[in-house]
This record gives C-alpha cells, structure tokens and sequence, in this order.
C-alpha cells in the first residue's frame, strides 16, 4: 500500500499510511532491547547464580545451627521480613517510630514522584496515599515540568552571557554558537554529572563509580532505587564502620611491639 | 533590577536577568511538595507505625518460640534476607537458577531502563553491568523517544483520519479539531489507562485500583516497582492459593452432612 522509497514520506503522512521507515525502526528498536537483555543476562546472570548459592548454602547452615527453625518457619520468616521491608518499616532495632515516612521521607517521595524518578524505596502502601499519589503526579508532573524549564532557560542565559562576554570582540555567530554550545554542555556535565558523585561518595561511603552510577540513574530520571540517599541507614552504616574500624585498631594496638 | 510587572519579561530575556515570575513559582513548587509531602506523612505515617509495631510484636514472639534463636542472630538473617531480596536472589525455594536475571527478566530490566520506568525489582550489582547500563541507556532512552514519537505520530494519524470520516460532511474546522482531540483522548485513556488494569487484575490477582495504579505509575514512567509483572513469583501465588482453595473445600466437605 505505501510505496517503500524515501520519497514517499510526505504523501505517506498524507494519506496516513504506515511510513516506511516506522517497520525497520521497530525492528532496530527490538534488536536494541535484545542485544541489551542478552548483555545483561551475561554480566549479571553468573553474579546471581553465585550469589543464590551462596544465600541458600547460607540458609541451610543456618536450619542447621538453630535446630529449632524448620523451613516452612523460615520460609515464613523470609516472607514476613520481604513484606516489611517493601513497607518501609525499620527492622533492625526496636523502635516503633513514624518509620521512614516522617516528614524527611514523605518530601523525598514527592520530589522522586513528580520528577518521575520514583526510586520506590517508599511506596505507598493505603489505598487513600495511592488514589492521593495519582491526583498529587498528575499536577505535580507538569508542574515539575514549568519548573525544571525555568531554570534550563536561566541557565542557558547564563551560558549565553558568559559565551557573548568571552567571544564578544570577535562577532562570529557561528563561533559564539559553538562557545554557547560546549558551555552549556561542560557546565551540565561537570554541574550535575561529575560533581555531585564525589559529594555521594563522601556523605554515602560509596565508591566514585556506585555515586556517578546513582547521579546518571536520578538524571536519566531511570531511578532504580539501589542506590538511594538515605541519612538514617547511612547513620547506621556509618556507626557500624566505626566499630569495627575501632576493635581493628584494638586488635592492632594489642598485637604491636611496644 | 528586575522591573515586577509581566510586560517586562521579553525585556527581562534580552537582559538575562531572573523572570519575575520564577521566584514565585518555585515557592509554588516547593508549597505544593510541602503539602505532598504533609498528606503523605499523614496518609502512610500511622500505617507504617502500626505495621511496624505489629512487626516487631511478630519478632519477638517468634524470638520467644524459637529459642535457640537470638536477637543478633536474626538482625543478621533479616539484613542477609534483604541483601538478597534486593540482588534479586530466589529466596523461597531450594533451586539456584539463573533467578530472574534469566533472558525474560534481563529483556524486562532493558524496556525499564529505555523507557526510564526504571521499577527496580532488578537491578545491575557488577561494575561490567553498571558501566554497560550507563552506555546503554544513553544511547536507548534517545531511540526509545524516537520511537515512541513514530508511534504517536502513527495513531493521532489514525484518529484524525477517524475524526475526519466522521465529520466527512460537515467541513467545520473547529468542530472537527475538537473531535480529534476528544477522539485521542478518549482512545488514548481507554487504550492506556482503563483498559490495560482489567488484564492486569485478571493476570496478577490485583483489585481494579491496585491495578489502576500500576499502570499511571508506568505510563508516568514514575516506576516504583512496588508493583511489578512477574510471571514467576504470581505462578507461584496462584499455586498457593489454589492450595489452600483445596484444602479449604476439603475441610468444608468433611463438615457437609450428608
Ligand atoms: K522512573
Ligand atoms: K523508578
């Protein structure tokens, strides 16, 4: 039905026919996603094959250990601790307070949901806080939007000045454009891409890669939710480094020559 | 320095200068995350306290019957048992398959990564993957929006040749735009939104709203990933349930009288 040459395109958007390049774009599209899946599976594949080894060998000398649990209790156990973990609640000490949605936390989940992060380490859970999620994105996506273009024009004129100040004696718009360009390019890259990681890496204890990895995820708006700003867990983790960094060096100071 | 009346603000562009308007609408921005950010608080905080607190009572009942168990010995299975819910490990069964990092999920993990939903069910642990990731999803989220574009291009075709076939006779210009807006509209709520729950309820055992919900947080590519399809976690749901369906008729036909 549609002539398969390139110059049929305009008649095509015409008559609305399928355009003859929609077909092979579909099928690089696919051919993308299977490459990606096939790479993916072979990078992470291996690691969780050993690592689920390594969890059930684990899971079995613990049966064995604590004679009293069966597995259907742990199994139970297992599921109980995955529930509340997906529900926010803290684990790992007794306290009952507000949980992760305190105020700090509800903030953080609105800011993931109208940018579309959604890093989904809070999610909610009540069907009131899901209807209100819905109504809440559906301004506050838009809403993010305005905002977010705002600023990239201020920035932009930012750039443009600096370009203009720099290139002005010579007058070459083509030139000025390029300035303008990798200006804008260079101060968005070093501003949002290189910079922050070496702040993560600093407040998180991660490594630069893990923190460029977290500043590429939120950017791309992808927002796994592996890596997640988190004071509380970071307190604890950070507490936890102490100590043993504090018995090491007991150890240490013991096993040295006076 | 910059005059507070709206008809400066072309004046304002050539200058360069902060837009009068943007102050306001970041305070606007940052109220409407505060009251988020507060009805979330509000919606969630006693929920989670609750379940929090159920939790720990569940804890320490299952500390109390399982005595051999300590309290250090279960903080360390519970961060063990989240370690590796979260590296996507099988947990609940003895087998060590390939986990979900098999070619469907890897396929599944690439479309969430292009499209930046990004749910985070999985997620790359190895550097290889992290870096690969990166790569990948610089050059996919541009072809995934090329796409997406072609398609959209494709079915706005369709509702304009629909709107004009069915405001063939009239000829009003006004009249029949309205009809092609309200046209893709209703199409594009009805094919995206409302329809698309039905068969998720019906495949994963959600309510119509929690299914609802899903799809807004996919088509938004928000992607929290507190909802996922999965084939294999809901195979074994239904397994469970269809279990307990029969031990359940089973008790029911004992008590029956004959
Ligand atoms: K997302
Ligand atoms: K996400």
């Amino acid at each position: 039905m549609c002539p398969l040459r390139a110059g049929a395109a305009p008649e095509c958007r015409a008559r609305g026919c399928w355009a003859p390049g929609t077909g092979l774009l579909l099928l690089a599209y696919l051919a993308y996603l299977v490459l990606g899946a096939g790479v993916f599976q072979a990078l992470e594949g291996r690691a969780a094959q050993d690592f689920g080894r390594s969890f059930q060998r684990d899971k079995w000398e613990l049966l064995e250990n604590f004679t009293c649990l069966d597995r259907p209790a742990l199994d139970l156990l297992i599921r109980d601790i995955i529930q509340a973990y997906k529900d926010g609640a803290h684990l790992l000490d007794n306290t009952t307070s507000m949980g992760r949605w305190e105020f700090m936390g509800s903030f953080f989940f609105s800011v993931s949901t109208i940018t579309t992060i959604g890093y989904g380490n809070l999610s909610p859970q009540t069907v009131a806080a899901r209807l209100f999620c819905i109504f809440f994105a559906l301004v506050g996506i838009p809403l993010n939007l305005v905002v977010l273009n705002r600023l990239g024009d201020f920035m932009l004129q930012g750039v443009h000045r600096c370009a203009h100040r720099l290139g002005g004696g010579r007058q070459d718009p083509a030139k000025a454009r390029w300035l303008a360009g990798s200006g804008t390019l260079l101060s968005g890259l070093l501003l949002f891409l290189l910079l922050p990681p070496l702040l993560f890496s600093h407040m998180e204890g991660w490594s630069y890669l893990e923190s460029f990895y977290f500043a590429f995820v939120t950017l791309s708006t992808v927002g796994f939710g592996d890596f997640v700003i988190e004071e509380e867990a970071e307190a604890q983790r950070g507490k936890a480094i102490c100590q043993r960094l504090h018995s090491e060096t007991q150890i240490l100071s013991c096993l040295a020559p006076e």
